[in-house]
C-alpha cells in the first residue's frame, strides 16, 4: 500500500463537498475580458484565497493593474522537501452566444452526458475552474490524513489567461524570488483520451517575420511593362516556393541545426496512441499529410519544425481584373521550433536566404513578429517519469508523453524569468468543449484528477535525489 | 511632285485656321465619365458633324444608351477606290486636380514649351481631339484642292473612349453593314520620337484567369496542424513559381503554340531603336530585364508571350500576426499573347498545369476574367509598308514599325466584329501627360500629323492593287 493510499479515500469520501466548493467557483461570474465582471474576478480571487487558507496555505490577493493574482504557501514538508509552483486561472471564457447553452453556464451541476459518462457543466468547468481545483483538493485530502503536504507548494492562481495575461511577466519579474520553484506543475491541458493520462514535454517554439519585396518604384501596366519588369509576387512565391524542397524539408541552410530524432521508443509509444493521417486530417477536411516525407502525424506536429506562410498580399485583390504588375508583395511566415533551435539563428537564416534571391533591382524589408524557443524536457527526466509513473497508477491505461505543437506562453515565461521547467498535466478532453457553449468536465477528470495530484505529490516527495 | 503636293501646301496654309478650329473642339468640355458634363458631350459630337458636312461628309450624330457616335461618310472617290474606317474618340478626360494646370485646360493655346518647342495645351489636345482633327484637316485639305478624296472614308467618332466604350460593341453589331471598310485607322497612339513616327503593327492579346485554391475546410492553427495539414499557400507558391523556369521561359505544356520569332530585319530595326533595359526600366526605379533572358526590351514587350501574376491573397494580411493556416489562397493571373497563341487553348493548358500540381485532398476553382487573341498585322504587309513609306517621306527620319505591349480594345473589336485589320499611326509624344495635368500635342505633331493623313490617303488610293 503506498504512502498516499489514506489520501486518496479521503479524496474518494470528500468527492461531494468538492464538487459543491467547485459549483461555488464556477458560480462566480470571473470572464476577464469583459469590464462589466471585474469585481466578479476579484470575488472570485478572495474565494480561493479563503479556501486555500482554511487549508494551511498563506495566501493573498494580490493586485496588478488588471485582475488581482492569487498567490499562496505551503512550508510544511520543510525546506529539504522538493518544491513545486502550481499555476492555473481562476478567470473564464464570455459565455455568448447564451441561447446555445444547454444550461445555465453558471449554475453548474453533475449531468449525465449522452456518452453515458457523468459530466460537470458549466463555464469554467474544464478551463480552468475544474482543473485547478482538482490540485486544491488534492491538498485538502493530504492536508486531512497526513497533517501536512509532503512537498513545498506555492500556488499562483491567474485571472487574465483569457485576454492575453498583461499583468503576468510584469508579476512574475516583480516576484521572482517569492514565485521561484525547483518546478512548475501546470494544469491547463488534456488527456491524450478519457482513459490515458498525458505529459506535455516538449512545446515547439516559434518565430514570425513579416516580409515586403519592393520591385518598381510604383504600380507598372502590365501591358507595357510585362515581360521585361520584375514582379515582385513572382519573386516572393519563388523564394517561398523554394523555401522547401520535394520531400517537404526546409531548405534554409541551417535551419535544422539543433533539430534531434525523437527516440525510436517515444516515437514507438506515439505510434501505437494509433492515431492517423486520416484521424488527424480527416476533421478539418483533408487526408494526406503535407510536410516532411515519412513521418508521422505525432513527429509533424510535436517534434519536427515547420516554415508556414501564414499571410501572403501583393497586386489587385479586389473583384474583377486589373492589369497591374504591383510594386510591392508580402508575405507573414512563421517557422515552428523544436529541441535547441535558436530563433535568433532562425531569423537571421532565413533572412540571408530571402535576401540571396532578391535581384539586384530589387529590396525585401523584413519586420519581425515575436520569437521563442522550443521547449523539450529530456524523454528521460527523472521529473518527466515520476509524474508518468505515478498517473499510470491512477488512471486504465499508462501515461503517454506527448508533444505539443504550439507553444503555452506562461511555460516559456516560467522558464525565461523564473528559469523553471514546467510539467503539464491536465486532465480535460478533446470535446471539452472549452471558450464554447456547454462546457463541460468529466466526472472523471475531476475526480482521478484529485486522486492523481496526491500520488504525484507523494512521488515527488520520495522521488531518489 | 507627288500627286499630294497641293493638300500639303495648303494644309501648311490652313494651319492658323486648324489651330483655331481645334481650339473650338477644345474648349467643349466634353468629359465623358462626370454625368454633369453630358451636354458637353452631345454638343462635340454635333460640332463635329457641322465640320464633316462642312468637307463633304455625310455626317450625323448617333445616339447610343451612352454618350452619342458621330459617324461621316464621304463616297466621292467612287466605288472603286479603297475604303477606309477612321477612327477617334472626342470625349476627354476629367481635369482634376485643376491646381497642378499652369493654363485653363479648356483655354487652349500654342505655347512655347521648357523644350522650346511649340505646344497645344488643354485638356484633349492630344487625347484625342488634336489626333482626330489631323485627319480632318487632311480630308479639308484635300478637298481644297482635288475637289474630292482619293479614298471613300468613313468616319466613327466615339464619345465614351475615356469611360469604358459600353456602347461601342452594341453600335458596331448593329451597324456593321454601314461601318465595315477594307481597314481601320486608328489614331490613337504615339510617335516612336519627336522626329520618327510608328506604326504599331502588333498588339499582344491577353487572358485573365483567378485561381482560388482550397485545403482544409477552415482555418487552422498553425501549432496545431502546422507540419502535417496542407497549406494552399504553399501549393500556390509552387505553383506559380514551376510556371517558369530559370531562363524565365513559361514552362506550361504548349504555352509557346503560334508564337514566332520575330524577323531578323524588324529586330535590327527595333535593336537601332535604342532602348536599352536600363532605359525602358530606369524609370519606374529598375535596372534589369525580368522575362525571358537574351531578349530585348522591345521583344519582351512587344513580341513575346507573358504569364503575371496581377494580385495574390490569403490567410492573415492585417496589422501583427495570426497563426494560422488559411483554408484558402487566390491569385490573379494574366498571359499575354503574340502571334497566333489561342486564348481558349491557353487558359485550357493553365488550368490544367495548376490541376496537375493539386493534392488529391485540395481542390482548385477558376474564374474567367476575358480573353482576346493578339492583333499582329505581317510585317510584310502592303497596307503597313506603304503607310510606313508615306510617313517616312513626312518626318526627318524613318517610320518604324513597333509593337504595343498592351491591347487596344478597338482594334480587336473591329477584327472581331466587322473582320478589319487596323493601322494604328498617331502623333503623341510619350510626355504629352494625357489623363494628366498640363496635356499638350506638339504644334509640330499637329501640323505634320495633318500632312502625314494627306500622304497616307494619296498613297493608299495609288497603292497597286
Amino acid at each position: 500500500m503506498s504512502l498516499s493510499a489514506p489520501a486518496l479515500e479521503r479524496a474518494d469520501a470528500n468527492l461531494p463537498a468538492s464538487l459543491e466548493r467547485l459549483f461555488d467557483l464556477i458560480r462566480i461570474r470571473s470572464i476577464s475580458t469583459d469590464p462589466a465582471y471585474k469585481d466578479e474576478c476579484r470575488k472570485a480571487a478572495a474565494w480561493l484565497v479563503a479556501e486555500l487558507s482554511a487549508i494551511g496555505f498563506d495566501a493573498s490577493v494580490r493586485d496588478t493593474p488588471g485582475h488581482p493574482m492569487v498567490v499562496a504557501h505551503n512550508n510544511e514538508a520543510g525546506e529539504a522537501a522538493p518544491h513545486v509552483l502550481f499555476y492555473g486561472h481562476y478567470d473564464v471564457q464570455p459565455v455568448d452566444p447564451l441561447n446555445l447553452w444547454e444550461n445555465d453556464p453558471f449554475e453548474p451541476a453533475v449531468r449525465e452526458a449522452k456518452s453515458g459518462r457523468k459530466v460537470i457543466t458549466g463555464r469554467g468547468a474544464a478551463d480552468d475552474k475544474g482543473q485547478l481545483m482538482t490540485f486544491v483538493e488534492a491538498c485538502r485530502a493530504v492536508r486531512e490524513t497526513a497533517g501536512k503536504l509532503p512537498v513545498r507548494v506555492t500556488i499562483l492562481f491567474e485571472g487574465e489567461e483569457e485576454s492575453g495575461s498583461p499583468s503576468l511577466k510584469p508579476f512574475l519579474e516583480a516576484n521572482a524570488a517569492e514565485l521561484r520553484a525547483d518546478f512548475a506543475l501546470v494544469c491547463d491541458t488534456n488527456m491524450w483520451d478519457a482513459e490515458t493520462p498525458a505529459i506535455s514535454a516538449g512545446l515547439r517554439g516559434l518565430v514570425g517575420e513579416e516580409i515586403t519585396i519592393t520591385a518598381a518604384d510604383r504600380d507598372l501596366h502590365s501591358g507595357y511593362f510585362g515581360g521585361a519588369a520584375a514582379n515582385p509576387i513572382h519573386i516572393l512565391s519563388s523564394i517561398l516556393a523554394e523555401m522547401r524542397d520535394a520531400d517537404g524539408r526546409i531548405t534554409i541552410p541551417g535551419f535544422y541545426d539543433g533539430v534531434e530524432e525523437t527516440p525510436d521508443e517515444i516515437k514507438a509509444i506515439w505510434d501505437k496512441l494509433g492515431r492517423s493521417a486520416e484521424d488527424f486530417l480527416g476533421e478539418v477536411g483533408l487526408k494526406k499529410l503535407a510536410g516532411e516525407k515519412g513521418r508521422s502525424v505525432h513527429e509533424l506536429t510535436w517534434a519536427r519544425p515547420t516554415a508556414e506562410v501564414n499571410g501572403i498580399w501583393g497586386g489587385y485583390t479586389g473583384e474583377g481584373f486589373k492589369t497591374v504588375i504591383a510594386a510591392q508583395a508580402s508575405a507573414k511566415v512563421s517557422f515552428r521550433l523544436v529541441g535547441a533551435q535558436d530563433p535568433a539563428k532562425v531569423r537571421a537564416a532565413f533572412r540571408k536566404f530571402v535576401e540571396e534571391r532578391i535581384p539586384e533591382d530589387c529590396s525585401v524589408s523584413f519586420h519581425e513578429h515575436g520569437g521563442s524557443p522550443a521547449i523539450q524536457l529530456p524523454y528521460d527526466s527523472p521529473l518527466l517519469n515520476t509524474a508518468k509513473d505515478a498517473l499510470s497508477g491512477e488512471w486504465p491505461k499508462p501515461a503517454v508523453m506527448i508533444g505539443m505543437g504550439g507553444s503555452i506562453p506562461i511555460v516559456g515565461d516560467f522558464q525565461k524569468l523564473l528559469g523553471m521547467d514546467s510539467l503539464l498535466v491536465g486532465f480535460g478532453l478533446a470535446d471539452d468543449r472549452i471558450h464554447s457553449p456547454n462546457e463541460k468536465y468529466e466526472l472523471t477528470s475531476f475526480h482521478k484528477g484529485i486522486r492523481s495530484w496526491i500520488r504525484i505529490m507523494d512521488a515527488l516527495a520520495n522521488q531518489p535525489a
